[in-house]
């Protein structure tokens, strides 16, 4: 007799046998007062209901709160009701999904937009599809590409090559490696939600362009926050019409859930045909696609959100790293603070959370590298400073309470080996 | 220089050759008037808004604008905003999302739940990864099996087998031939969502008994249709407690959007765990996790939907099959009417919507075999005996006019055939 059971549970006790077992903290958002949020703790915490700061949302400009948004959907629920009802084709391309297609094409100056039930689905189904459209396409993958696009890359099963993370001498040996006349595909993304870093997107274009491949940009961490438009880093960086595939999503800046791709007609039209991951599944219900257009919508015309975002994600960094709190470099407005090890790093979040009542998920090998364990804070424009004040008096206290080496503690061998092996993450965001 | 727009472009080319180019219906649902809908045709019909009635949706009873539901929903918009904010590890675990889990568990009588974006990735996601934390597993696989769980059996990359259509015979020779201590897994679905038939899941749980094997159903087209507390087929036949995992969705029957798994809590939490499908991606909204929840719990009481639908559906066949429609059998609330080539079903389906302002989707190769292509129909309970008069007459005009044979003029070769394709359907749903 073979025991089932037993390979299940041995898979969770590795799990905690190495201190990376996830306990997902149980959440209540408060519309209109967010980064507020009502924790219900488990049994171990008291059990008890209470209210929280939410220091490591993804909804990165507050637009999940928003009038505009909150009304959108609200409205769209109560004319077309809760779900789509069937699959784009059967019945469930709702009319809210069409207008939002539009708008996304021209929030990336593309001609044609594709939009899917989330970010992961988007990059996984179409990257694969692409690829496979391609008569034995290369894929040049960035090392440090999120694990949607990484299962994408094997959906497809053409030949990959991996190139160092944003190193744009290695992917051109790779490229003037390949045959003329193979077809390529680069793959790779704008921001890095993990470290926060950004892609040299010019200059792979450039390489594009020589080389005669396909660009496919992930923009997941940008949309909505960069550009005058909102339209990413691409846009911001005047490179958008250079790239073939633009991806986003929309559970992040706007607030909402759903996922997407921009190009070409004949790339969108290939995609909705051929991607089972598309077409084998029930439509974005016509609510959400409607507050995805006002969140859109907005981002375009709005430069307070970003400017106040950018703001404060300065602010932290200066304030934190003015009491020799351990942040690690990032061009952006994601804000990690480097702990090291994933017990100190899950014990660090539980203090923060119990005796200050802050919640900064730890973020622990896959997602980051070991020994690069980190709490990674999203400072938003609602992050005001009193509560940046408070966030860092905080982390102070957690520091010394737990033993974690203050930035001025830390060697200059942590700190290189940090900076290698950030080099080697194989996923991220989860 | 590669020209990578003509790959795009011929194998759309491909499509309209075939004459499987889908074309979808730009659709506006009228919440409180389902079935009807507003239609925004393209420019070939005139591109003028009008009303329509949907027959083909899988907003299987309608829950989608009920009262209920609709509240729920917007309600949880109010207090808290749009969308979850993260992934469920990263601040994205809602506590409605967390109820949603505790009613599935429940529904099914399992320990524990897992809910995904969706039924789809449900299905890749948990298929795949319980079949990677078994050594060695063979997965053996109905061969009718939905495109969701394919990509599931696929991503495993284990071994597999597949097994012919329902049957038991088959099965049992492939889990006989294969050796005792080797982990086995069986994919099955109760309800095949474009045939209407039902899996025999009691000699299949005695032969995985017999021979030591995990049982996995995906329960999609039955989940709060049938069962007095709408547990699908499973609790319809009382043997929910012998099948190892449920899965289902919250975008058909229950009328939002989402999917689930049900199990042991080791099985849940191993997936939880180790699925990047599950990890790495926002996690659903708190309002249709809410939504989602209201629908199960009025369907667990209610049984006025379910008995409206089997009402409606037999009197669909009855009036269909008595004005000589080849309506195809079928043991369930779905009504396949054979049309048998696939240029002839999209003209009907073009007929049906501009002259009879009545949508049904063609359903052609590859969602069904070429030579069995269909209008797929899905009374639900507020499609009223009026309604189905209105059918019956628009579709015994588009008959006549199209030139589709009726059921009188179907020789037996033909009926043969149509028997003995459906064994070789790759796909379905889409
Ligand atoms: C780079 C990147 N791409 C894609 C995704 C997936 O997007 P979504 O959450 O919409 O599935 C994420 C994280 O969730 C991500 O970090
Ligand atoms: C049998 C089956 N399983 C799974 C799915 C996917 O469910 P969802 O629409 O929630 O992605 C479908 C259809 O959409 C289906 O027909």
């Amino acid at each position: 007799m073979i025991d089932y059971g037993r390979h299940f549970s041995e898979a969770i006790e590795a799990l905690h046998a190495e201190k990376r077992y996830r306990v997902f903290a149980d959440l209540e958002r408060i519309a209109g007062r967010f980064p507020q949020a009502i924790w219900r703790p488990g049994s171990e915490h008291g059990g008890e209901a209470r209210e929280i700061t939410v220091w490591c949302s993804n909804d990165y400009l507050g637009m999940g709160q928003h009038e505009t948004v909150v009304t959108a959907m609200k409205n769209t629920v109560s004319a077309m009701g809760s779900g789509a009802g069937g699959t784009r084709n059967i019945s469930g391309t709702n009319h809210p999904l069409v207008e939002l297609e539009r708008e996304l094409a021209d929030l990336h100056g593309k001609e044609a937009a594709l939009v899917f039930t989330s970010g992961f689905v988007s990059n996984e189904a179409s990257i694969s599809t692409i690829a496979k459209l391609l008569p034995g396409c290369l894929i040049l993958s960035d090392e440090l590409n999120h694990a949607s696009m990484i299962e994408g890359v094997r959906k497809a099963g053409t030949k990959k090559q991996i190139f160092r993370h944003n190193d744009v001498a290695h992917l051109e040996e790779l490229l003037k490696a390949a045959p003329i006349d193979q077809p390529k595909l680069i793959v790779f993304e704008s921001v890095y939600s993990m470290d926060g870093d950004i892609a040299p997107i010019g200059a792979i274009c450039d390489l594009a362009e020589k080389y005669n491949a396909m660009t496919y940009i992930d923009e997941v961490h940008a949309v909505g926050m960069y550009g005058t438009r909102g339209g990413g880093i691409s846009e911001r960086d005047g490179e958008a019409h250079r790239i073939d595939v633009i991806e986003g999503t929309l559970a992040k800046a706007f607030g909402t859930l759903g996922g997407y791709i921009t190009g070409t007609k004949d790339v969108i039209d290939a995609v909705r045909s051929y991607a089972p991951g598309f077409i084998f599944t029930t439509a974005l219900p016509p609510a959400l696609a409607a507050a995805a257009t006002a969140s859109i919508r907005h981002l375009k015309e709005s430069q307070v959100e970003r400017d106040g975002q950018q703001r404060q994600a300065t602010r932290t960094k200066d304030v934190l790293g003015g009491a020799d709190l351990p942040v690690m470099p990032s061009d952006t407005h994601i804000v990690p603070v480097l702990v090291g090890d994933p017990d100190l790093c899950k014990r660090a979040s539980d203090h923060l959370l119990a005796r200050h009542g802050i919640y900064i998920q730890p973020i622990n090998y896959p997602t980051v590298p070991r020994g690069t364990e980190r709490l990674r804070i999203t400072p938003t424009p609602l992050h005001d400073d009193t509560r940046i004040e408070h966030l860092k008096d905080a982390l102070v206290e957690t520091w010394n309470a737990i033993g974690i080496p203050f930035a001025s503690e830390l060697g200059e061998t942590t700190a290189r080996t940090v900076e290698v092996t950030s080099l080697v993450v194989s996923k991220a965001g989860g």
